[in-house]
C-alpha cells in the first residue's frame, strides 16, 4: 500500500492537469499513476475524431474476492473552457484561504479526488471498486460514459450500484443528491411551401401559418403533471427561422426547434413520434434528436446509504432531487441503480471555481462511508 | 415647332442613359432637352442622401389657355439594376428584329417616350399638359413622387387626371390598364422574455408561445371579402427570428414581420391600430410602416377615355384590373383621379429587357388620343 493522500493533494494533481474539453493524455495519465499504486487496472482507450474527439476514457477496476459486490464511481476529467478574468491560472491550483481554485475544482476533478482519496485505505477483500472516468461529458458526449459501458458489458465488469461525482449540493455540502434526472429530445421542426409575392398569395403557398399552428398545437400540448418524484414534463420552442430578409416575399420555408425535458412517464422515442405526427397533420416535418432518457433511482436502500454518510459526516439529510438538467446518469441507468452526489455546484463552469478544502475531505470521508456501506 | 421624333427615337435617347434608381444628371438632362422645345417648362430638383438619395425629380408643364384643362403624364427614369447575363449591353440601347432591347424598355423610359411622342402635336391652345417625372421609383420612392406633390401643390399647378405610365399589359399592349391599386403596410411584431435554460423554464419566460398564440390569431383574421373592383384584402406573415442558437435555451426575445395587402375597405392606420391591439393582447408590441394605401379611380369617363384610345388604335378593349402591386399612383391619387396604362410586362426588371417597337408607337397614338379627349 502506498502513502496515503489528501484530497487536497489528489484535487491539486488532478486541477494542475489542462484538460479542456474533448480531453486526453495527461490528466488520464496522472489518474492512472494515482489507481495503479492502489492495485486498479486501468483500462485507458482513446475514441473519436475533430471536432467531437479525440476522447480518452478510462476504467479502473480492482476486483474483490469471487463474488463479492461491485460499487463504481462514475465522472469526468474534462471541464468547460475556463474563459476570461481569473484571479489565478486557472490550470494552476492555488489555495487562497479556505479554498482551492481551479477549472474543475467542484466539476469534477475535486469529486474525483475525493473519491480516490476515499478507496485509498479500503483493502480489497471488501469487494469490487472501479472508477467509470470519462473526458467527454461536457462536450457532445458522444464518445464518452457511451463507449465506457460498451467496454464494461464487454469484459462482464457491470457494477451492482454507481455514484456518479457530479457537483448536486446546491447551498452547502451535502444538502442535495439526484435520485433521478428528466429526458430530454429536441425537435427539429421544418415546413417547405411555395416562394412567391406577398401580393400574388394564390401564386405561393406559405409555409409559416403552417408552422405557427403547428406550433400553437404543440405548446398546448399537456405533457403530465409531475411524478411523485418529478415536475411535470416541459416543452419549451427554443428557435423559429424564416430568414426571409424581404418584406414583399412570402418565403419557401419556415423550421423551427423545440426542446422536451421529460420525466418517467414518457420515453424521447414516443415524445419524438408525437411530435412528428402533429407536424405532419400540419403539413411538416419533424426530426427528434434525443438526448437521453429519464432515469429514476427511486430513493431506497442506496439513497439511504448516502443519506446515512452524509447525516453521519455532516449531520444534514440530503433532499433526494430530480431537478435540473442533464448528466452521464442518463447513460449509466442501463447498468445499475445510479445515483449523482457531489461538491457544492456554486462555482461550476464560473471564472474562478473554487472548493473548500474542508469539503473536499469530508466528501471523501463520505464516499468512503458510502462505498463500505455498498459493498457490504 | 421641333422636328417631330419617333416613339423609337425618343427611346433610344433616354435607354442610353444609364440611370438605376436612383437616378439624377443625364437622363434628367435629356428628358429636358425633349421637353422644352416642345415648350415645356421643366422643374428640376434634387433631393435626400445615400442611401436613399439624392434623387432627380421634373415637374414639366406647359401651359393652356386660362382656366383650360390640366391632364398630367406620370412616371420614372430610375430603373432597376440591370443584373448579370445581357445579350447586349443594358444601357446600349440596341434593337434586334422587331424589339429594341435595354434596361428600362418597359419599365418605363418606353412609356415616357410614347408619352413624349404623344404630346409632340397637339398645340398649346389645347390645355395644359404635364409631366409628372421620378428618378425614384423602383427604390424606397422617398425623396420621388412625394416631393413632386409637394411642388406641384407649392405651384398651384395640380392636375385634373392623370396617366400613370406603368407597364400594365400582360399578354398584348392594351389588355390591361389598373384602376386601382391595393395598399401596403408592414407591421413589425416583437415579444420580450427572460433568457434562461429550458431545464429550469420557471426562471425564465419564454416570448415564442406568446408569438405563436399572436401570429395564430393574426392568421385567423378575416379582413375582408373583396369588393366590385379589389380582391380580399391579404395578410401574410413572412418572417419569424429568434436567433436562438443554443439547443437548451429559452430565448429572450421572439420577432415576426408580416405583410398585409389590403383594398380600399380599409387604411393602413386602421390595420396597423388592429394589429398592435393583438399584439398587445399576447404581451408583444407592433410596428406599422405603411408603403402605401389603396387607390381607386371607379370606372368611368376616365377609364372609358383610355379604353376607347385602345379600342380604337388596336382593336382591343383593356380590362380594368386593381390587381398587383403598388406604384406611384398610391401617392397621385391625393392630387386627381389617377389611371395606370402602359406597355406589356412581360421583361420588366429580367435581364434583356426588351419592348416591341410596333408597340412603342401605338402607344403612342393611344397617349394622343387620350390626352386630346381629357382636354375636350
Amino acid at each position: 500500500m502506498t502513502q496515503t493522500l489528501s484530497a487536497l493533494a489528489i484535487a491539486e494533481k488532478l486541477l494542475a492537469c489542462e484538460s479542456i474539453t474533448p480531453a486526453v493524455g495527461p490528466v488520464f495519465d496522472c489518474l492512472a499513476g494515482l489507481l495503479e499504486p492502489l492495485g486498479f487496472t486501468c483500462h485507458r482507450f482513446i475514441v473519436g475524431e475533430a471536432p467531437d474527439g479525440p476522447v480518452e476514457n478510462c476504467f479502473a477496476i480492482r476486483k474483490g474476492p469471487e463474488g463479492s459486490p461491485h460499487f463504481a464511481f462514475a465522472g469526468h476529467l474534462d471541464v468547460v473552457p475556463p474563459g476570461e478574468g481569473w484571479t489565478s491560472a486557472p490550470f494552476l491550483p492555488e489555495r487562497r484561504g479556505e479554498l482551492l481554485y481551479g477549472r474543475g475544482a467542484v466539476d469534477m476533478k475535486g469529486s474525483i479526488a475525493s473519491m480516490i482519496a476515499a478507496v485509498q485505505d479500503i483493502p480489497a477483500e471488501a469487494g469490487t471498486i472501479s472508477f467509470i472516468i470519462t473526458g467527454d461529458e461536457e462536450g457532445p458526449a458522444i464518445y464518452g460514459t457511451r463507449a465506457l459501458i460498451d467496454l464494461i458489458r464487454q469484459l462482464g465488469e457491470e457494477p451492482d450500484l454507481c455514484l456518479v461525482g457530479e457537483p448536486t449540493s446546491v447551498n452547502r455540502l451535502g444538502d442535495m443528491m439526484k435520485v433521478g434526472r428528466r429526458g430530454s429530445v429536441n425537435i427539429f421542426l421544418e415546413v417547405e411551401g411555395v416562394q412567391g409575392h406577398v401580393a400574388y398569395p394564390h401564386l405561393a403557398d406559405n409555409p409559416v401559418p403552417k408552422l405557427v399552428a403547428m406550433l400553437a398545437e404543440l405548446d398546448g400540448l399537456h405533457l403530465d403533471d409531475g411524478t411523485e418524484w418529478f415536475q411535470p414534463s416541459n416543452l419549451e420552442i427554443t428557435e423559429i427561422e424564416v430568414g426571409n430578409p424581404a418584406h414583399n416575399v412570402i418565403p419557401a420555408k419556415a423550421k423551427a426547434r423545440i426542446s422536451i425535458r421529460f420525466n418517467d412517464l414518457h420515453t424521447g422515442k414516443a415524445l419524438g413520434d408525437q411530435v412528428i405526427a402533429i407536424a405532419k397533420k400540419h403539413g411538416g416535418t419533424a426530426q427528434p434528436v434525443i438526448s437521453g432518457e429519464s432515469f429514476l433511482t427511486p430513493p431506497g436502500d442506496f439513497s439511504q446509504m448516502i443519506a446515512d454518510a452524509v447525516e453521519a459526516e455532516l449531520g444534514v439529510v440530503p433532499e433526494a432531487s430530480t431537478s435540473g438538467g442533464t448528466s452521464d446518469a442518463r447513460f449509466l441507468k442501463d447498468l445499475c441503480p445510479v445515483i449523482e452526489f457531489g461538491l457544492v455546484n456554486a462555482t461550476m463552469h464560473k471564472r474562478d471555481e473554487a472548493v473548500a478544502v474542508d469539503d473536499l475531505e469530508a466528501l471523501a470521508r463520505i464516499y468512503r462511508r458510502v462505498t463500505l456501506a455498498a459493498l457490504a
